[in-house]
This record gives C-alpha cells, structure tokens and sequence, in this order.
C-alpha cells in the first residue's frame, strides 16, 4: 500500500516527521481522510462511470455468433454479454450498480433453471418465441414486454421458436457484488414437459394482470412484483392515454410530449423491483425533455423511434435497440427525431431502468431539473 | 338518567346505602362498570345489528315510485333510499358502521354536485346511461362496474339516458356519524356543458387504468383510489381467470369453487378508501363457501346467479340485486343454486363491502373459519 | 319505525301518495337520505356529546363509599365509576368513542385477571400503593405514572398499601362497543405470590425504559408499548427542559408558556396505544393556550396547579384532579391562574387522551387553531 | 480492456473464431457472463474484504503525532486517520460499506463547519473535552457517548479541554461512494461564541432524552436521530438491567450472559441512521457468544474490558480501545476473558456498527446462528 494524495488541495507541510508519519499510517493500514477528502466526499456525485452508448446492430452480431460459439449449460448459465462501463475497469457494470446485457437463445435451446438473491428483469426490444420459466409458470415473451423477477426465484428459459431470440437483462448484479449480499442456488437441469407449454398469458397475469384488482386469497405484500409479465399492448394504450388525454387539455403526461409509466408491484404499488425502477417514455414527435438529473445511475434502450440524447457533455442520434447510460448525477435529455423509416407515429419510445429505489429507500434521493434542486 | 343494570350477573347486596349511592351516581352522572360490563364487555362481539335481506325488486319498486314524487336538488341533495337494520332504532344504518342505499335518478335528471369526508362508492347491479362527475371527471355507470370515491372529492351525477337509472351506494356514514369526523360542502348547483358529455372510458381510468401500471407524473400515495371506475369486464374476467387456473390445478382461487377479487387503490396497493373493503365473489354452481365471521359488519348484493346464504340463524334464497347484512362475528356461507332463469354459468356472483379497513389499520381485525380462530 | 324528518330543510310536497310511498319506506325497513341528511351530513362535526365537568372531590368521596359498599371480584371484575356525558342518553360513555372512570381499591384487595380488546390505561392523580399486574410483571403506581396497556395483555391490580387508592382508567370502550369488535377472557382468579412483590421498576421500564435504547433480543414492532410505566419523574423532567429551552430562546414548547409531551410505543414511535393519544401539557402560571378544535374528543383531568378552561360556551376554574371532556370539533383553550395553594411553580398541568390515532389510521384527522385549519 | 476468466470452471472450447469473437467484446466494450459468473454471483458472498484487527494503543500514538505535524482546518476539513482494510486496495474502506477512523482534536482547536449527505456517528472509548456542535447545539462527548449525525446536519468540533481528545467516527463514506449518492457543502470558518458553551447535556437531549416522550411540538418521522447524544449512564444501566433480568429468570438478554442494546431514532422506533446500525454489546465474564454471521459488514471495538474474538479463521485478544472488521458472510464469536486490569465487572463491552439497515430495507437481509439460516 502507498499512500498517494487523491484529490485534496490542502495539505500539511511537508518534512521528515511528515513522511515518517505517513511511513506509519501505511504499516498500520490506516489512510487519513485529509489526503482523499475531494475524492470521497465531492460538491457532489462525480461518478466513476461514464456516458457511452452501445449500438444494438454490433450487440446482436456478436450475439449471434456467440450463438454459434458458447453452449448455454450448467455452469456457465446463460448466454448473456454484458456492457462494460469504460471507465469502470473492464468489470461488466454497466454503471456502478446495474448490470445490462443482452442474452441470446437458439431454437430449441434451454437455459437452465437456477436462482439468485439479485433482481433482475428481461426487455424484449425485437423477436418472440421464448419463454421464461418463473417457479414452474412460463411467461411469454415478445416485442415490449417487461417481464420482471424478484430475487430468489427459481427461473428457466426455452426458445420454443425455429429462430434465435435476443432480449435485454437487467439486475442489480454490480450493487449486490459491491456491498456482498449475493446467493446463487442451481436448480433441476432441465424443465418438465409441463413447462414447455406456450401459452399466450402466464399464470401469473391471469392471477395478477387486472387493473386495480387483487386475488383474495394472495398474501398481502411480496418482494418482488408476483405479475410477471407487462405486455406491450397495455404499456403502449397507458402511453397513448396519456397524450391524448394532453391533447384534450388534461394532465398526465411527464411535460408536454412526454409520456411515461412507471412498472409497479401490485401488492406495494411501489417500485416493480426493491432495487431497480423501470419505465418506458415515449417522446412525441419533434418534443424535447427537460435536462433532469438524479442521484443514482440510469441504462436507456430505444424501444422505438429515433432521436437525439444527451448525457453529460455526449451526445448520440439513436434509433432501435441502442443502449446507452447516464452515470449519477449527469444531465440527460432526449428529443424525437422521427425518420422515414419510423412507425407511423414518428415518436421516441425509450425503456430505461434505473437505481432509485435504492436511494429513495435510504433517504439518499436527490434530483434537479434544469438547474431546479429538488 | 336511570340507573340500571344492563347485564352483570354478580351485583353487591342492595342495601339502603347503596340505594343512596346510585343516587349520587346519577346524580354526578355517573355509570359504574359492574352494572354494565356483560354489555359493555362481553367475551366476543354481540352485534346490535341482525341479519336483514331486503328485495331488489321491492326497493326498485319503491324508488320509482320516489322518482314520480320526491325531486333532486340542493338541501336533499340525492334521491337516496337507504336500508334501515330493524335492531338499530330504525336509523339509516345497514350495520353499525356502513351506509347503504338505492339511488335513482329520472331521464335528463342531475344530482347537485357536493363534497363530503365520508368515504363511498357506487355499485351497478342494472341499468346505464348515468355518468358521475368526479372532480370534473364523468365516469360511466354500467351493470358491474364499481365507482369508488374517496371523501372530499366534488361529485356529481346526470343521467344521459332516457329511462331512469338505480345503483346502490355504499358509504362510512354511520361511522362517521358515530365517530363524529364528518365535514360537507355543497358545490356548483349545475355541471357543466363540458362535463356532460359521454365518455366510454373516465379520465382517471386512462390514467389509471392499466394493469401494474402508473403515470410517473402522478403523485405517490393517494387517500382514496384515484381510479374512479373498475369496470366490469375486468372483474369477470380475473374470476373467470381464477377459476380456470384451479381448473388446471393451480392457486388462485380463495377455496374449491370460489373465487374472489379484492378493489385496489393503485397508488397503495391496499382497500379502495380508507374505511370500506369492496369485492367480488364467484361461486361456482353447486359450491358453497366455508362458514367464516369476522370482526366488523358486512353489506352483500347478488349481482348474478341464484343461491342460498346463511347469516347466524338465518338463512335466505336470493336472486339478483338482493341485499343483505352479515353483523359482526356472525357466521356467514353461501351456496350456488342455479336456477331455469339464470345466465349460462350459472355461478352465484356476490359482491360485498365491509368495514375492515378500520379494524386493521386499528389492529382489532379478528377472524375464524369454520371455528378456527386466525 | 315511524319516519320523522330529523334535519333538513328541503321537502318534498306533501301528498297523499308521499305518506303511501313513506309508509312503503317503513314497512321495507328504509329511510330516505332527504330528511335525515341535515344530521348524518353535517358541515362540520356537531357532536352528540356536550362539555362536562366532573369534580374530583366528588368522585373520589362516591368512590370511596363503594369501596365499602361493592366488593371487587369475578363478574363485576372493577370497582371503577364511569364518566355519563350528560347527552349520551346514560350510556358511561365520557366521549362517543372514549370511557373515563375512576377505579377504586381498598388496602390488601386484588382486582382479579383478564384480558380484553379494549386498550387501556391508567393515570394516577394521587395516592400510591397499587401494583398493576400485566403479563405477570408487577407495575407501580405512583402520582405522575401513566400506564398503558395495550389490548389482550393479561392485567389484574393488588393494593398492598393499608390505605385506599384511586385513579383514572381510560379505554376505548365505546369505540369498540359501537363498532362491535371486542373480546374479553377471564383469567386466573388470583395472582400468585411471586407477582406480589412490590419493585420501584416493572420488569417493562428495565427493559424498554432507556431513551432511545431497545432490547436487541426483542421482536421489532409491538401492538401497543412494551413500555408499561412512564413514570412522572421524567415527564415532569421533559416539561421542564421545554420550558427552560424557551427561556433560553430555542424551540420546543407547543406555543409560548406550553410545553407538551406526548406518551410513545417505543417499537413504533406512534401513539402509545393504538386508538388513543396521551398527554401531558404544562402552562405556565399566567399564560393561555390558543383555541382550538380537532375532529375527535378528548377527555382531560388537572393533575396540578389551577386555571380556567374554556370549551365551547362551556367555561370553569378547575383545579387538581377535575375531569372534563371536550368534543369533536368544539374549540378548547386553557389558563393557568396559580392560586395561594398550589405548588410551588404555579403551572397547571394537564393530563389528556383523545381519540386521534383512529382518525389519523383512517385519514379522517382534521384540526384549526384559532380558525386556521389544518 | 483484456477479457480474462475471473472465476468459472466451463467454458467453450478455444478455438480461432472464440478468440476473434472475445476481441470484438472488448472493442465493443463488452463482457459476457460465462467467463465472470463464479465471481459475479457466489453460492453465498465471498468478501473482498479481510477480517483484519487495528491495536488501539497503535492508532493513538500515530494520531497523537498527527496532531502535532497536520493542522486542522478548511480544506481537510478533519483530523481523522481512516482504518484501510487490508484486501480493499489501499482505500480507507474499513469494509466494503463502511469507514471507521480515529479523530483527533488538540486543545483549544475547532475543526471547521460542514455537512454532507454521508451519515456519521462519533463513539468515545477515552477522554472528554470535546463538543460537537451540531446545528448551532453544542454536544458533549465523554466515554461511552454514542453521537449519531443523520447526513446533511451542519457540524463543527471544538476541544474546551487543555488536553489532546480521540474518539472514533464511524460513517457510510464507502457506500455512498461506490453508489455516487454523496454531497458536501462547506460552513462557517468558525463557529460563535454562543455555541462554544459547554453544558453537560445538549439542546436535543432535552427535548429528546426522556424515555417513551416525544414533544408534541416536533415533526413525526425524521431522517436520522434527532436525539444526538445517547449517555453512557443509560446504555449502561440499560445493559446491567438485561443482565440482572436474567438472573431473576426473565427475559431480555440475546442469549445466556450477552446483553445487547441497539440504538435508536425515537421518531421512527428504527435505526439511528438510515444506513448504520449500531449497538452496545455485553458479554458477562466467562461467557461466550454464538458464532453468527449476517449479510453486511461490521466493525467493533472494545469499549470495555479483555476478551477473544473470533473472525472467521481469525482470532485475537483485545482489550479496550482495539478495533476490527467482520466482512459479509463470515461467522463471528466473541468470549469475554477478564483480566487482572479490567474493571470490576470483569465483562466485555464491545460497540459495533454495520450496514443492516440498507440490507432490511432492500429486502436483502440474511443472518444464520451456528449454521441455522434465518
């Protein structure tokens, strides 16, 4: 160990005694806070990680020939490729405490059934023909489904289609790693006949999925939202209400030409996930966002649309499938940019999760919008 | 003031001196606990109320023929009929604690918009064509559909149709009116133009109404559910959701042939308004539910199907729109009885209301099933 | 059941076919909102209950005479004398929800055990010598000392002085006769030597009476306190540091001249019972608190110094020991006015408990100070 | 960026097409799972930290030579010598979540006005002259006094003695830097003549120390404890009441001869601060605790008395004033040895604080006793 000053103008002077001291402090595996003071306790979050933006035509391609190349087994557990923060020392953090990846399944492959204390959730940007086996019920998956998992669930995936699959992971992996909360269990190798089934609906929303309504006979709160599946159809009418509703006068969107739904658990009404907030946006046409900035780190995917983001001092023009991140404490704002080759709609549907559970939960939260402490 | 003794068994040896001393008892206004604690404290609830069936087609009757002559403005405010339980000194009490009445508005009529504390809801076991205007917002009313409304929310109603139109209310009214926290503000005399008009969906349930889904614009926890309208092909649908699961085996329903769904408040994920638990159940032909009683009081309504219930030592045939009262701690089951007339299933719908929120937000919530006390 | 128009100004047109359509009403066990909705739904809560005074020179000689005349034992189970408000038709009902007794024992006598739903606590004005037995654990009872005792806790009390004691009884009693959710066991008919004995400290306050300490091997949050002694040394203590606080210019007391502690769960930091608030509030000699008015009621008992209170169109001078209720929403305020015999500080110290955590649960708790609502 | 096999046993075969597929990860910023999973997601945490013991006499003596060569003043703000764990790359990490140091202020110095996000606690195992002032109130500390400082209070120090003073200062600085959550604002240069009083209890311990009161007058829950000094005299009459509760045959210790108490916010009934727990332990002379281990880290030192203490494979003799860490996940046991030198009761007390409180509230809390999972 040596002692090195971090960030820190004001320092003793220097002298013999003075090297001697700190001679000292490095035997005995002590570090002075005067020395790292600017590095630990800035003005405010300076985050280790930086903006960066993957784009999902190379993400998909290297994917698929993964698919060709890396079995999905016991062991190594899922063909999943993860984003590696750039200034986050090759460790695959997409920022320092979310994890996102892309996975990948081949016809007829399975991925085994395991589970882990991390929560996590699955996005699915484009494809369809896998499910996910959550405790022996299989939720489907397809184009702008959100499909979250608490942890410490036993859970299997199977492509049932005659084409590969690739969808997104998201978990709390980097938070759980760095403040050492993690189990991990193995379960059976391969799921029952029963499971292979491919149903449109998961038991769990035929129990979960009606709005404002609860079975009376499930326990009241759960860790972890019990409705495992948020199909598309319902996020896409939330967020088409809300515009219209905007047209007619009414409140309900974030700010003008900007919509946005929150997933939530339905026994807590809070959060979908104890350590991980997830929402989609869409940006109408030509509308901009409000440069907000929070406490805590962000990952974005263009669901739809095109458009142009901002994050810090980057900025990107991005279009489906693009992954990017917005560290603690860093300005971001997007604005739609439709193009010819667009939807109809020409608007901007951004899925993004985030971190904020976790200092909400902690009394940590903090956020601004433009310049406006909040 | 008289003393007496209500129901004590063991009372001291009268005597002259004591004679005196109740003297001076009622005198200072004054009650001793050996007179009265049979009553005051008996070793489980005793309801003062008693199980009642009042006829759908009997209390129809009535409100029409109110409709002819009793009109609906300012001061009387509502043409509201409300179930008086005969043990309760023929005040407007169902139970101890609950409000419940038909209410009936002519063709082209408008029920003067007001605010109150007390916590309500409106049910619809027939008819459509009234809109209730909350807070601006007008929301449909059609057979099943649930509208909660909690306290201090102006609301208003006008019936667009040109037949007349009867729903029941349900409210806290009694408990407000015996805990004495009840506060009322007339409102605008007349709605209007823009509120007139005719929507399929509420405002509110464009916001609101999508499954584990919230506006991220909104504010967190709301007093009373902000989604005005639970509409009844949701509800049919998770019973029929509940049922099929346990037809293939799975959880889901509340006991064999049973299922039950419970109105939520979106932004807590607890009972729709503060003092009143609502719910729908579906008994299946031939079913019958398990004997139960709980703390605090209840008010049923058959929405569908014909059946027996039994209430304590009473026990009646119902039909649609048939209401009924459960008091407290008395054993309550159902059976399903199809009869030629009923619809295809032939299931037995009941919807209820209770006053379970205030026992458990009070932590006096007690309940036993077929003698097992939980 | 004769209808009768209770309050409401708005009538419809008397008619032949109104009194058969009244008359229909009454036969079917129904009663229309339009003349009654004046008393059920009033603009502000107008309470059944009137502004009372009780004498605790009164009190205490009637208590005393049945301590001579009214064994305590099995059955009777208390010698304790309630409050009648005048206007709650004889009922020992001190509020509509709230019971005030004194309870009386003689030396070497014994209250036996039960347990009930009933929350509970006792407040003693003066005198000492009575142990209250809770769960086994002997508590004292001495000037100053509030005990709470939450619902289902086993209790008996032993006199194990040679002179007789009374104190004040507090309880949700009405609350839980008018929404019918209480229970009572009996237990053993004596206590056993071992609970006897008479200590300085209950078991309770050696465990759970250090500020801001909890027992590690405890279970997190309890229904009512654990804590089962406040004893007066450090409430009087509390007061006194208010108002050497505000001597000093810092904050702390209530308004200028009064300080107020409330009594706490310390495994919740809510009220120390779940439906009932305590307090202890001094006034300085001299000074006056605002007026003021909240939904639910009160009732309070001077438990040193002297003054005037004012509660609605109710005024009197009250000195130690008198009891006296205010209603919901009825303003109060108080005076301190020292007279030759009072102590040496000249403040009036009140002793109060009210109804607030049941509105406060239920979202139902409103209040103004001098006309400012809140 | 070089992809390297951290820790899992499969992996595909290498083949030229593998190799070229790892080198578009790392162009592309990518890291796959299969190469990382043994690391990433353990059967149970593995810590990156070490338990690792730091002497007291040894961090005195090096403090003590830093007060005379490091001023105290803007900039480095504080005089505090951090513990490093040993396998956490030379940062001033005591674990992972949380750092410990040594503070130390000279007589007649003042360290600076500040406040940060991060939440603090300052515990004295010797000496006394220091007042921490915080929020404009001076606060004594003096041997045993645990001072909890919820983030974003002001503070200062000043040193009234004419000796040296040390204490330790345990914060969540590693937490809120790994999460990037912390702010920091400076004060005054230098705090007033009004608050350089030394009174023997602070402003909120007046309105705050009396056990199971609140003051009317302050806001309900509150982040971090507004109570900012907790005594020694009550933690240690606290611990002495478990154990003589235990003699008696009552309960209230953890288990046979170990008492424990756990500081709390008397406005939450919760932790004293929203990430840290801490406690005060006592382990009767010749008794020993059970090997425990929980998720989260801790870090004890010995406030009182001589013992062994077990961490892991790890196991010392201390005595007062010595400190060590126990990392996630790794059993810990403690044995009180008494020797010649230590007081009379012969027991150890050993303070400690750990990051329970983020774990509970996340839901990721797990503990198991001598291998029983809970």
């Amino acid at each position: 160990m040596r002692l090195t000053v971090v960030d820190a103008p004001d320092q003793p002077t220097p002298s013999d005694e003075l090297a001697e001291l700190y001679r000292g402090f490095e035997q005995e595996l002590l570090v002075p806070l005067w020395t790292e003071i600017g590095d630990l306790m800035p003005p405010h979050p300076r985050s280790k990680a930086v903006p960066h933006l993957w784009r999902w035509a190379g993400l998909l391609e290297l994917a698929g020939r993964a698919g060709h190349l890396v079995p999905v087994g016991r062991g190594g557990e899922r063909r999943a490729i993860a984003l590696a923060n750039p200034s986050l020392g090759g460790r695959p953090f997409a920022t320092p405490t979310l994890w996102a990846a892309i996975q990948y399944l081949m016809p007829g492959e399975d991925a085994p059934e395991h589970r882990h204390t991390q929560h996590a959730f699955r996005f699915v940007v484009e494809g369809e023909g896998v499910w996910t086996v959550v405790g022996q019920d299989p939720v489907p998956m397809g184009r702008g489904d959100f499909l979250p998992q608490g942890g410490w669930n036993w859970h299997a995936h199977h492509n049932a289609a005659d084409r590969p699959m690739a969808w997104i992971d998201g978990l709390d992996i980097p938070f759980q790693y760095l403040t050492e909360s993690q189990f991990f269990e193995f379960g059976r190798d391969a799921i029952s006949d029963a499971e292979r089934i491919t149903p449109d609906r998961s038991r769990s929303e035929r129990l979960w999925g009606h709005p404002g309504l609860r079975p009376v006979s499930a326990p009241a709160a759960q860790t972890g939202s019990p409705l495992l599946r948020y199909a598309w159809a319902d996020t896409d009418r939330a967020l088409t209400d809300q515009l219209e509703l905007a047209d007619e006068g009414y409140p309900g969107v974030l700010e003008p030409g900007h919509a946005a739904v929150r997933y939530t658990n339905p026994t807590t009404a809070g959060d979908v996930l104890p350590t991980i907030r997830a929402e989609m946006h869409r940006i109408r046409s030509g509308a901009e966002t409000a440069p907000s900035r929070q406490t805590g780190s962000a990952v974005y995917q263009v669901f739809d649309g095109s458009g142009r983001v901002t994050v810090g001092d980057r900025s990107w023009s991005v279009t489906r499938g693009d992954l990017f991140v917005v560290p603690s404490w860093v300005p971001f704002s997007a604005r739609s940019e439709a193009s010819a080759s667009d939807s109809d709609s020409g608007a901007l549907d951004l899925f993004t999760f985030n971190d904020a559970p976790i200092f909400e939960a902690l009394r940590l939260d903090r956020s601004s919008v433009e310049g406006k402490d909040a």
